[in-house]
């Protein structure tokens, strides 16, 4: 349910009235709260708030953060999206997604699903400077959250060494969700020293080889991938890297009964097309099999003997807060995810942050692997 | 629609009025023919009546083969399933499931979903000595057809090295679908001299590292795999072979997108508790991660360069006929699976048989890839 001041705030913004009926029936809008701060989040979609809007009480409107489209023959996919014009190529970081925007006198992160976050808010301004925010109150800073000790992600890129980071990419207005030009963006965060993806430059369809030189070294790096964008921000595309690829599948391995079986699949066909692209045979196509049969049953069989020994599937993440209080937030927050979680220790890193140990369990996927090791028979 | 006379045998077998107007409805029942005799087959499960089951215009029922439990512990599943009692072990053959019946006059192969099956009709008798009807008029003989020359399976087991064979593994009788004691299914198979899968002999959950060996030297011969079952033929589970595992990963490749994603997910499933049960590390764990990478990737790709330029996925198969006319009939069966087939060449082998080859197109399949080469940009 919504309350009336939301309701009156929404049909202003001009939801329909029947369609507000509808999305509230359904759980499609949800009221929720932060330290105070009421907000609406969208669940699903609705004209004109795409999933993962949120409005604030004063009327401030953060429009759901857009699915990008992933092209999975680099070459062609170049040419049909950018035709001849040129595009700016940016790192695609693996992280969580945050939008950063400030309401009233606070600012907030929301995540994708438009929570406001509790680590990433209490986080945020280690990253990101306030002045920003005087200058541009209606503008949203969009970024990527990656590193080693994240709450959401288990692995960040490999030149984030310790706690996490935040990688901007985008820069929307607030309302519209309508982005500034990337050369604009990428003056801002100079100018307010936000930290920024990679960018690798001005490329066009007639340089699809140094493109391909630019993946093959992000693969060698250990990194996720590419992002392109027309310089208006219109056309925007993702590439990911062959590593990233065979890397996601050995981090779900893991926990394999708790994702769906897109996850894996998807992964697998990037992959063949990167090879059918490249043309990749003899050893170099031996040693990517070798890699994505050992990402898919390595851990897929350590699970079952973690199982199998009484244990749980499980994984464990740290992240470093500046108060206790945060932490006990976080565990809140996953819980109205439906998620399992709880504290394995606190630690004082004397430099006043703590750094929080989480074990995320995953009970349906424990009971699936105990029931098949314990010989269940069953029809499939 | 179902014509008034097998309204009433459905009514007289004890189908109810209402459940059989739900089923018609539905599409759940479907009267046929098959060269002037009429049948109906059970797409959907009715009380008493299991999906696949037939009912012919004299009242005989030949119920559908029920799907068979599988473990994927060899050693628990076998302790769970049989406690301490005795069962055979048989073995799993690799082909496609047929019940072979004597209605009327005529003998009868029908395919796991129903159907009177035009090929397996005309071949049937050149494995299975009429004689056994004429004594047994009541049983319908349940068996593997299998070989490289299939019109439903791409390959056939090692030993079986031109054509195709029936293996029989199961008498039913008709009416209560009721398994004779495989003792007594022995029997019959050599009185009558019927082709039986090879029966390995009597194991118990004491016996593990023999059933153990028998799953390895199985798998080093290429072979599927076992079913076990009590001599009363009231427990029965089935365990596949590693090799079998991969090699289903590597046929499918090649169709990659016609195949829902659990075709690959549950083979890599039981994989890895084959693993985990084994312990198998280091280089042998190895070898088998890079023959399931390759399994996986390198149909695909190949099948992804047919397409890029310009070819379809398909798949190409042969059967042996005595008459032309089955090869066309046998398109038409296909043409109502909605699979789309066409006879590429026949050729006369001067021995009383034809060889027809057929390809099989898979036209989603087909533009689902070639739009993916072509550059689509897509949100997953």
């Amino acid at each position: 349910m919504v309350s009336s001041g939301f309701r009156a705030t929404l049909l202003k913004l001009g939801l329909e009235e029947e369609r507000l009926a509808v999305l509230e029936g359904k759980g499609g809008i949800v009221e929720d709260e932060f330290e105070g701060i009421r907000y609406v989040r969208f669940r699903d979609s609705a004209r004109g708030f795409r999933r993962g809007t949120v409005v604030f009480e004063n009327g401030d409107v953060v429009p759901g953060f857009p699915h990008i489209k992933r092209i999975v023959q680099l070459e062609n996919g170049v040419r049909r999206v950018f035709k001849g014009e040129p595009f700016y190529v940016e790192e695609k970081v693996d992280g969580y997604n945050v939008r950063v925007v400030k309401v009233g006198r606070r600012i907030l992160a929301l995540t994708r699903g438009g929570f406001v976050c509790p680590f990433t808010t209490e986080r945020i301004l280690d990253f990101v400077d306030e002045g920003f925010f005087r200058d541009y109150p209606d503008l949203v800073l969009v970024g990527e959250m990656a590193g080693p000790e994240s709450p959401y992600i288990v692995e960040g890129p490999p030149y984030v060494e310790g706690d996490i980071r935040f990688f901007l990419f985008d820069i929307q207005e607030k309302g519209t969700g309508k982005s500034l030009p990337a050369e604009e963006r990428y003056d801002l965060a100079r100018k307010y020293g936000i930290p920024h993806v990679e960018v690798f430059g001005l490329y066009d369809s007639s340089r699809i080889d140094d493109l391909r030189g630019l993946i093959e070294r992000l693969s060698r790096e250990g990194r996720e991938g590419i992002v392109m964008k027309s310089p208006d921000m219109r056309r925007i595309a993702k590439y990911v890297t062959p590593y990233a690829n065979v890397n996601d599948v050995r981090i779900g391995s893991r926990i394999f009964f708790d994702l769906p079986h897109g996850y894996f699949m998807a992964r697998i066909k990037r992959l063949a097309f990167y090879f059918a692209e490249r043309h990749l045979r003899g050893e170099e196509f031996d040693e990517y099999a070798k890699a994505l049969g050992k990402a898919l049953l390595g851990p897929f069989v350590e699970s079952i003997h973690e199982v199998a020994s009484g244990g749980e599937v499980e994984e464990v993440f740290t992240v470093r807060v500046k108060n206790i209080g945060t932490a006990y937030r976080m565990v809140a927050h996953f819980e109205r995810l439906g998620v399992r979680i709880h504290i394995e220790d606190i630690e004082d890193l004397k430099n006043g942050y703590w750094r929080i140990t989480f074990k995320r369990v995953y009970p349906d996927a424990t009971r699936e692997m105990r029931e098949l090791w314990n010989g269940r028979a069953f029809v499939d």
